[in-house]
């Protein structure tokens, strides 16, 4: 049996743009004699469909499409991905669906069993697990059709509390998963550069544990916050990878069952490619937001600093230099270098740059204010001033010629709320909101692994908002080396404080950094969506109270 | 039996107050001889704790606090709610737990079977439904104990899609109801205007179905966006209220079960309350908001509009006048009357306002942007510019003095997306973002019942926004009378356009307006938390993509 695996980009919600793009490749995969095309979970509407989930019309719309794609069946057969209604009288309103059509002919819905409902995901917030699961029979092979999740069962844990099997029944059992000839896995797993090692061993471990192969097809592409990394695979009943299709880009490329593999590829990413990995997926982040929003170009602010820095290498390849400009706004308090290094960057890339220095204004607003601030000395309410100034004269750009804005802060300022709300934190969308600021400088160091594309000064310089005479970053904050170690164990692995300092962090520090992580909810809040890459990013799969004690 | 209903408002993660307030309700209760104190659903650590969950160390501190209650326990019984851990080796980590404590002995770990993930709540992220249900003997009685969404195995549709019976089990049935002397209800039941009377109907329906009386013990406070009202009872056997406890107050109240009950009180609130009701909600999430972020002072931007004036109405009923201030920023396209109208509202409120004109800054603004701008016309830039001039302003004296930015915007407003991000959308929480414009004038005319507090003026002029000469709501969007109705069908009751249509709302209007709800997602992203009176708010318990086709 020859099988396709489709790995599309498709945009949520758009039925008719996602089913023209899976009916191109049913086509394509006719003409390679493919027996099945298999493709991604929701791939009729899209990963994650959010609460558009609860308009009967989305729903309506999804099994319509079903028709569409059902006419392309003849002498083929197709594994696609939507939400079905469940007739039941009891349970939550819908399925998660596998539709295995053939002969146009659907032959078997299959439901998903394990409904992932923590971080971003909200499974169990729409459907009602499978009842019953059972394999299907076609060209001679006995096939166990899964949903993502279905196979993680028993998962390792990030966090240092929790459980390894979270769900009551395994699939995979109910299946028979072992007397299969194959198991078919079509998943919707987004990108985190600490979850890859994870994935690669869940689905090794399936493979040899039911010592059956697998067919694993997930989407790609970005949808706001959630990068999908494509990556489908095939593994033999060894767990050995026999195929990997790339990461980032949509691929349709094909396996036959039958044919004896010759050689084993073996392309995990490994480690070093960590910085690789997310200086792809941020690309990929802005492209998709940019053209799923219908966007062409951005707008940011060019400070001489390194996060501006990487921003604007990452928007200049997802969006081309031609799409970008970029604002300076030298204060009294910039340094000669902040303007000289941005000048220098935007000239490497080719780049619109203009300099609108915001001293005339800032003096306007402190004369304005200067009766109702009598008596009171200089403090974070000028230095946000000016923050707010520039983060106007931004969205000035952007309303006047529809640039997007780009947000320029990374996940540790995010963390520590080091940024000024309705100004440095304005943006569509935050591509470094993710990324701590230790790997922003590692990413900078793999944009310059050829040339010095963004000046060496800026990677040397001690970090500064530069919002007031001299200030420094490390004024205020811990050393950036010290403080990511310590955000990572309290972010990612939810660590306790005393557990951070029992790993042998300082103690003054470790609680200074987690007040400063737990006070700063309320800004957090109003943050643009971010570019998630890692196991645990700020926003939707992480819902603090702001009302709380936290300790 | 007396029972003793404990209606208290904790703060969320605040272990030791909220055992302290815990404590002192058990003695109060030993001196008027109760044998049973009822304390609301996770009032150990006060609801919804959301992903403060996923931190051993909050479980461990809920655990502690076991210990603390316990030994208050001699000669009194207590039901507490607090999360348990989950000890079976599958499934969820924790338990959404009632311990029924008696004479300093643990009796019974009653676990929630109902969990409600859809709109605000997602305790299947956390929580594993109880695997099985008992009741309790205790004085001879026999008592069913249950946790809010226990009792809502049937409930009503306020939407066009869905079910009746989301759940596939139902814990009341396995409990044998009907053969208990009493069944207790712990709850935390957030209030909405539109939900109270499915809430008091299916507390009936099951005293009625069940022949047995309900003790129904809600949470009161607000915690961030939601509003918990209390409004606990006891019903008799034929669903009939015989004790209800106050809205939006803490409460201890008693109630004999042996002693026949003189008079059926029916204090269920009245259509006509509605308005009322969400007056008085708003204030307590003010208030609590303050209170429990340790801010005491407020200021906000006062326009001489309606939306700023019953905003200021709500937070000096909420704060006291000498905690509120405000700020009135007249720019060249302001009417006089807008200025006279706001300093009207000041002074009848006893209120500081100052006089900030924007002209200055805004000409500022449009002199450094002039060389850029050359050769377009003004149009929403520069409109975008007073706005978040205005809120730039807002934010120094905030963070100059320590006021707290209250956000003035209403829901209808929210909706469309007809208001600046960065600007009139500033705010560390939003009164009104729950409210709709209709509602707005009627909390206004409510506030000036009984004398003209808010200016017969500002409730009788056409709303405008002043970004421009001569601009009124009405150029941009329908009338707010329509506008509202149809985004109450679209966003509370998810019909879509074709059924909002056919209900007889003129089409190109209908298709505008969802327009607008769908392009202005990325907006609501960024908007500060909105206080929740309505069965369905933006925010937290609303999740919609914001790179979606809509239709």
């Amino acid at each position: 049996m020859r099988i396709a695996l489709a790995q599309l980009n498709y945009k949520i919600g758009a039925f008719t743009e996602n089913v023209e793009k899976m009916v191109s490749a049913i086509r394509e995969a006719k003409q390679h004699h493919a027996d099945l095309v298999v493709f991604s979970e929701l791939s009729v509407c899209g990963y994650p469909p959010l609460d558009l989930l609860e308009n009967k019309s989305f729903i309506d719309r999804g099994t319509a499409a079903v028709g569409d794609i059902t006419k392309e069946t003849d002498g083929i057969a197709v594994i696609i991905g939507l939400p079905t209604l469940n007739t039941q009288k009891t349970g939550k309103n819908l399925f998660n669906s596998a539709l295995f059509i053939a002969d146009g002919e659907i032959r078997c819905e299959c439901h998903k069993s394990l409904l992932p409902t923590y971080d971003i995901f909200d499974e169990y917030r729409y459907f009602q697990p499978a009842d019953k699961v059972a394999p299907v029979q076609y060209k001679g092979k006995k096939i166990a059709i899964t949903i993502c999740e279905d196979l993680w069962f028993q998962q390792p844990l990030l966090t240092n509390f929790g459980k390894h099997k979270i769900y009551t029944s395994d699939p995979m059992k109910m299946l028979g998963a072992e007397s299969c000839d194959l198991i078919i896995n079509i998943a919707a797993s987004p990108f985190a550069y600490n979850h890859e090692a994870i994935k690669t061993e869940i689905l090794r471990a399936n493979a040899g544990k039911y010592k059956t192969p697998i067919v694993y097809v997930n989407q790609v592409g970005a949808h706001t916050e959630l990068i999908f990394d494509g990556g489908s695979r095939v593994l033999d009943a060894d767990g050995r990878n026999v195929l990997r299709l790339k990461s980032f880009i949509e691929e349709l490329a094909y396996f036959d069952t039958d044919k004896p593999v010759v050689s084993h590829q073996n392309s995990e990413p490994s480690d070093t490619d960590r910085i690789h990995r997310i200086h792809d997926a941020l690309i990929l982040g802005i492209h998709d937001y940019f053209r799923k929003m219908r966007f062409s170009k951005a707008v940011l602010g060019l400070s001489g600093g390194i996060d501006s820095a990487v921003t604007l290498v990452l928007a200049k390849e997802a969006l081309g230099r031609e799409n970008v400009r970029v604002l300076l706004m030298p204060s009294q308090y910039s340094s000669d270098h902040s303007v000289s290094d941005a000048i220098k960057l935007a000239e490497n890339l080719g780049v619109r740059y203009d300099t609108l220095p915001i001293k005339d204004i800032f003096n306007q607003f402190l004369d304005d204010l200067g009766e109702l601030f009598r008596g009171t000395h200089p403090d974070i309410a000028e230095e946000n001033i000016q923050a707010r100034i520039r983060g106007t004269l931004l969205m000035a750009i952007s309303n006047k010629f529809g640039n997007l804005l780009l947000n320029t802060s990374n996940k540790s300022e995010v963390a520590v709320g080091y940024g000024t709300l309705y100004g440095d934190m304005n943006g569509g969308i935050s591509v470094l909101g993710d990324v701590y600021k230790t790997d922003v400088y590692k990413l900078a160091r793999y944009i310059n692994r050829e040339n010095e594309v963004i000046p060496e000064h800026t990677l040397v310089k001690p970090p500064s908002a530069e919002l007031r005479p001299d200030q420094k970053d490390s004024d205020s904050l811990p050393d950036y080396d010290l403080l990511d170690q310590v955000l990572y164990q309290y972010i990612e692995r939810r660590m306790s404080g005393d557990e951070i300092i029992a790993a042998g962090f300082e103690e003054g520090m470790v609680w200074k950094t987690l007040s400063m992580v737990n006070s700063n909810e309320y800004k957090r809040f109003q943050t643009p969506p971010i570019l998630r890459v890692s196991s645990k990013a700020f926003g939707f799969g992480r819902r603090m109270p702001l009302v709380a004690k936290y300790f």
